[in-house]
């Protein structure tokens, strides 16, 4: 493969997006509204989320979801509780979610079945809908995103963070939600758009070699995500955080110049980044921000907007958000001479046991 | 000051850890007991932990205890949901713990009084027994660590989960474990016995500028703690991770002779910490061993050996192994010349609202 191909399959796939999301969104609807029948009468006690990886930053954002939305409490599951303590965790009247894009990883499999013995309510969300996943949960959530081929994910992240705000929706026969999410893929399409303007910008990270990624509430997911897609298609050591926890401690590695890049949309977590963003430029950081919050995007060193002049509920600002994370990440990535279909040393899927 | 007296504090501090355990386990004990009876009887449905920085990784330890040793499932909280978007999440029959050293951390106690109105059972863990967060608790477990006065904490991080750990074993009725706890002074005292060893080795990390640091299992929350030392007290850039979660994409960043830090202690998630070990080690990187488990210091290219020779239950290993850790950062950071009692820009109470 030549240079010149790289980062194609990854390109496509982000590209694919409005429609993959689309997709499952007619195929699922009315589906999902059925079987959360039984949690809209009886709210689950709990919510459990089995994930690694990027899986693991959609179940993040499900969390703020969850609690914000239905006040359901949600837990992230440490998967070796299950396959390293083989601990009986009593997830009775729990709601146990195991998220995997391949439905192949295999802590997430017996964090299932572990559920399923203690009385939980287990479901799978996976783009495989006959994979061990899918065979070990009670109820599937397919995620209609086409196989994915880069190694570096991107539709499935987004469609899986679209399922669980599908599904948090649906437990809460929550309309005004739906609508919501039926906008993502306009909204998405509208970052594709501008694309080129984008592109434009990546050159000036090309010697970028560390960074901290920041983001809060619905947004903190993102932060983590695109902090993992620097690391791994870029080889770019970043680091990401919930804004208040970097000024707990870590902003102490601040030098002047440090690359700090922030999400920030218009919401109610925007005064709480503004004011760690305002931090660290007074530290003399370089500020990157990404996202709609116009008062953000004029304060920054460089300003990537997305879908800006709309008027975006924070909910969903995560998801065009993290697509020109995406297109950052694959531009910077081909600039460097890597390949982010492929970059050294990982596989598509890691079943860790 | 002069730099001769740099991170005496610091130091100071990190050597009353066996006593301030000790005198946490006479003065709590059997209160514990007595008030835990409630959830002896009636096990809470939920455990939900709300804390930041330092208090959190001792939640993210609590976390593993509680699910593998009571069967209680635990979420940590995200303190933004209470308050920047003030949801109402159901946490009738949960146990809401709140932990700040200081108990001025405005958030967690927000996190407490939104649990108090939405009927949770609330529980402060603080140094400070009159303070803020013990007021908006209806019950308080007291660190009875002295006040720190080092902005890196220390005592407070063993002694908060060295109370976490007193109230699984209070609420599981669980003498052995009971006993397992008691032995941390001791193991903790042995370190410090060996402090000369291991400040020999110091040096060696000089000119470290980054590292990764893992950790698995119960051991996992000490990585996340000691990245965060050497942030704060070295300005090293040091990103923790699960170990299985650093094979799924983050290994991409790892170059020749990167550093590596792993904590290994003999117990059921050894295995998992050998083998990433291994496969970092295969990718060049520099591999530096902290615990007691022999097999992994002998493999290391840095071995820091903790009660070495002695049989420590795995659930009481991440103790005497943070220790090791906390003179590693207190030692380097003074031979860098920086003063870990009170690194730049950082100050010990953070109320982030």
């Amino acid at each position: 493969m030549t240079s010149r191909q790289y980062g194609r399959v990854m390109q496509a796939e982000i590209h694919e997006q409005p429609q993959v999301i689309t997709n499952l969104l007619a195929a699922e609807r009315d589906r999902v509204w059925d079987f959360a029948a039984k949690w809209r009468a009886h709210p689950p006690r709990g919510i459990f989320i089995a994930a690694r990886g990027t899986s693991d930053h959609a179940a993040l954002y499900a969390k703020y979801v969850f609690e914000t939305m239905n006040g359901i409490p949600v837990g992230l599951m440490a998967p070796s509780v299950a396959t390293i303590y083989q601990a009986k965790v009593d997830v009775r009247d729990y709601l146990v979610i195991g998220i995997s894009q391949s439905g192949e990883a295999a802590d997430v499999i017996a964090a299932l079945e572990l559920a399923n013995r203690a009385g939980g309510e287990t479901l799978a969300i996976t783009n495989v809908g006959n994979s061990p996943l899918a065979q070990a949960a009670q109820q599937t959530l397919e995620l209609h995103a086409e196989p994915e081929v880069a190694v570096a994910a991107t539709k499935t992240f987004t469609t899986t963070m679209a399922a669980l705000l599908l599904l948090s929706a649906a437990m809460g026969d929550n309309a005004a939600l739906y609508a919501e999410l039926a906008r993502v893929p306009e909204l998405i399409a509208d970052v594709l758009t501008q694309e080129a303007t984008l592109r434009a910008q990546i050159a000036q990270f090309r010697y970028m070699q560390e960074c901290v990624v920041l983001g809060r509430g619905y947004n903190m997911a993102v932060a983590y995500e695109l902090a993992l897609k620097l690391r791994e298609t870029c080889y770019i050591r970043s680091q990401p955080f919930a804004s208040p926890d970097f000024v707990h401690g870590p902003i102490a590695i601040l030098a002047e110049g440090f690359p700090v890049i922030a999400f920030a949309n218009d919401g109610p977590s925007l005064p709480s980044v503004l004011d760690v963003l305002r931090k660290t430029k007074a530290r003399g950081a370089d500020t990157i921000v990404i996202g709609n919050a116009s008062e953000a995007l004029h304060e920054a060193d460089i300003a990537l907007p997305v879908n800006q002049g709309q008027a975006v509920p924070e909910i969903i600002s995560p998801f065009p958000a993290i697509v020109a994370g995406q297109l950052l990440a694959q531009g910077l990535s081909v600039l460097k001479g890597i390949n982010p279909d492929k970059p050294r040393g990982l596989r598509k899927v890691t079943i860790t046991r």
